[in-house]
């Protein structure tokens, strides 16, 4: 099969209007760099990377750059052929010298990734969680790419670990399609909404069966108590309360915060410093226990998800499904934390990263037993119009996708309406 | 003083038709992302970042997505202005996503702030390194950004640290200003250069008077045993040998190359793996003790290095000037290497980073004396020709800079020259 042509666009949503989305560090606009693989085979692939607003623009320009990799190209046979075009993007000899593996670069990596495997779900006929599944654990692990990370996982113990979970492996997958996955809810408790509007969100999400809620936490910690009393209130002692600092604070700042905030039974601490900070991570993971400390939404690699599993500093891993080289550097992620033990909470939210996750959970549950039933899976109810086949969320479960694909692809009406700067919707 | 408009230009030259630079990893067209701020004072500030030509367009797009905290900006009173502007550009609540602070989105930020520098040295007609050193211990410490690193150094301790070396500040700078700062060579060891030109290449070298010779090695163990050898050879026994894998092994092969390399009696081993990795590289430095773990030119911010410190990892920092916040994230780096007790090497080559680099080891050896002598700043002999006030490196010693500025304002012809696409080295 060959690429043609890789087509690139400008795509974002004005949220920032109503401050959906607004933390101690983001009030965007949710973008995506949205990218799609022609063929000769006729058939098309969908990828985006989810950005927060100004610098789509820089995205767009990094595929451009990338592009190079797949404009003409042959792709080498599936599965192997994955971790072939992975290297050939992530070790450029000029373009890689603008990460290395990290930001806008490995972002515009990860959608050219994510439409590839888009490609290879559509050819199959199959959801991408289940062409996953169905993959041989050698197949699997030689499509991945575990460079930088055999000190803590090879790939024969890769292989080694799939095998020794496809026990139960049918019975799985039978009660994932009948039950679908468990979801928690990042929409009720957004830094900029009012009292009011929390306590009304709350009470409608438990109306519809969501039992674990995620909440903002900010610089001030007397606001932070204010609002977590508030939510504690409303959801009562029996439902998850999550708290998500999206790296406002210095590591002995985290500290102080959170014995303060432990009275309120959190169940984890999401991002309490900078996302780079291992050996913070690991200070606060230990100063804080038994609450749990997440995070991942915006690690850059492999790389450092294997040291913050390695020094024991989360308890979650909240993988992106694109902001590292997309999901072949996600599958790699999973396979780490299934070796340590640590259950797998995808990052939901933006535009399309529920589309995507779901996938990744649905892996992880078949292919790998998820973590003890400790795995959950963000659901932020934004935007899924915009897509042709949107996750279905029902009692708070997302339902196992069936089409053909990675769910990505966007209505063509939306594309046209929401492209920067020239569609309708930033026209006016 | 205002700034009126930030000019942005693509530059690049074509190395890699002489395989200058070549390396395990990299084979560039040595490019700079040029910044010039204009001001309502009629100064204007030159700043750049160095990349490795494709994708060089990206940075510019990024610093374009930028200059709206610049654009029109009354600064801020120096030196605290320079703290108010690195948070302004690194904190953008919708930019910060596409980092945060890292890859491309730091490097324009780098340009930017280094430009900002070269307006307030140009203003206080200092070169840079005088400019800071000049600076009290209170004015220095409160221009910088210590989030995210205060678990490490807080100002106050920052503060301290400036005060308690002091003394002997002015006996330092007079032997600077005589003596010049000690340089190491990295022009010798090119990767893609045949034996022979090696050879040649010590040779002259030595005549030359130097002391210190880097040589590039990759995964090839029997490629970089014949060429260690060769090296050491011509440099004799007396001489420094430092290796450089650019991040092409991972930690178990690093460990196995470097005991089959320790023969040669390497003075430091640079970038053995992935630069994100810090607990990677504490095992390195643990197992290749005494030979000495060196990184930094890739390293994407100050909470990388904290934890490399913190975590024994390194026994060198190869600090960069322009991949950071610039020189503002720099000096932060600076200071907490000196907390540490662990010299600092910056990292110089491409283009302009050696123009940059030498006033950072002038501040480090006045203001806070080194550390015990062992620093010592890279030099690489190309394209100095395009600055107007290049570094001067004599007898294996930079001299220090005494015009006005960061020594890093290119030649107009040059700019014109060698801009791309458009310049006519670029249209031939």
């Amino acid at each position: 099969m060959r690429v043609e042509s890789v087509l690139v666009r400008d795509v974002r949503f004005p949220t920032s209007r109503q401050r959906d989305g607004s933390d101690s560090m983001n009030e965007g606009d949710y973008s995506a760099t949205y990218v799609t693989l022609e063929t000769d085979e006729g058939l098309a692939g969908h990828g985006l990377t989810f950005t927060n607003g100004r610098g789509n623009e820089i995205c767009v320009a990094a595929v451009k750059a990338l592009a190079r990799h797949l404009e003409g190209r042959e792709l080498d046979p599936f599965p192997t052929g994955m971790r072939s075009l992975v290297l050939d993007l992530t070790t450029d000899s000029q373009l890689r010298w603008l990460g290395p593996e990290k930001g806008v670069l490995q972002m515009a990596t990860g959608a050219l990734v994510n439409a590839a495997w888009d490609l290879q779900a559509r050819r199959a006929g199959k959801p991408l969680w289940k062409l996953l599944v169905d993959l041989s654990p050698e197949e699997l692990v030689g499509a991945l790419d575990l460079s930088y990370v055999t000190d803590a996982l090879t790939p024969a113990e890769a292989v080694s670990l799939l095998r020794d979970r496809a026990a139960g492996k049918e019975e799985r997958e039978r009660a994932c399609r009948e039950d679908g996955f468990p979801a928690y809810t990042t929409s009720t408790g957004w830094l900029g909404y009012p009292d009011e509007k929390v306590r009304r969100l709350c009470r409608e999400a438990i109306a519809g069966g969501w039992t674990a809620f995620k909440m903002k936490v900010g610089t001030d910690l007397a606001d932070n108590t204010r609002r977590a009393a508030l939510m504690r209130e409303e959801i009562g002692p029996g439902r998850l309360l999550m708290l998500d600092a999206n790296q406002c604070w210095d590591v002995p700042e985290a500290i102080r915060q959170m014995e303060a905030l432990s009275g309120f039974d959190p169940y984890w601490i999401e991002e309490p410093t900078s996302p780079d900070d291992v050996l913070g991570h690991a200070a606060i993971a230990n100063a804080v226990a038994p609450v749990g400390v997440a995070t991942g939404e915006v690690c850059p690699n492999r790389v450092v998800f294997k040291q913050l599993l390695q020094a024991r500093a989360l308890r979650f891993v909240q993988v992106d499904s694109c902001r590292m080289a997309g999901i072949s550097e996600a599958l790699v992620v999973i396979l780490m934390a299934a070796k340590f033990g640590v259950p797998v909470c995808p990052h939901g939210g933006g535009v399309g990263l529920c589309e995507y996750v779901q996938h990744l959970s649905f892996f992880d549950a078949v292919a790998l037993g998820g973590a003890d039933g400790e795995a959950i899976c963000e659901y932020v109810d934004h935007l899924h119009e915009h897509f042709l086949d949107p996750c279905v969320v029902r009692a708070a479960r997302y339902r196992a996708p069936t089409a053909p694909g990675t769910s990505i692809a966007m209505k063509p009406g939306s594309l046209d309406t929401y492209e920067f700067p020239g569609g309708p919707a930033w026209r006016e």
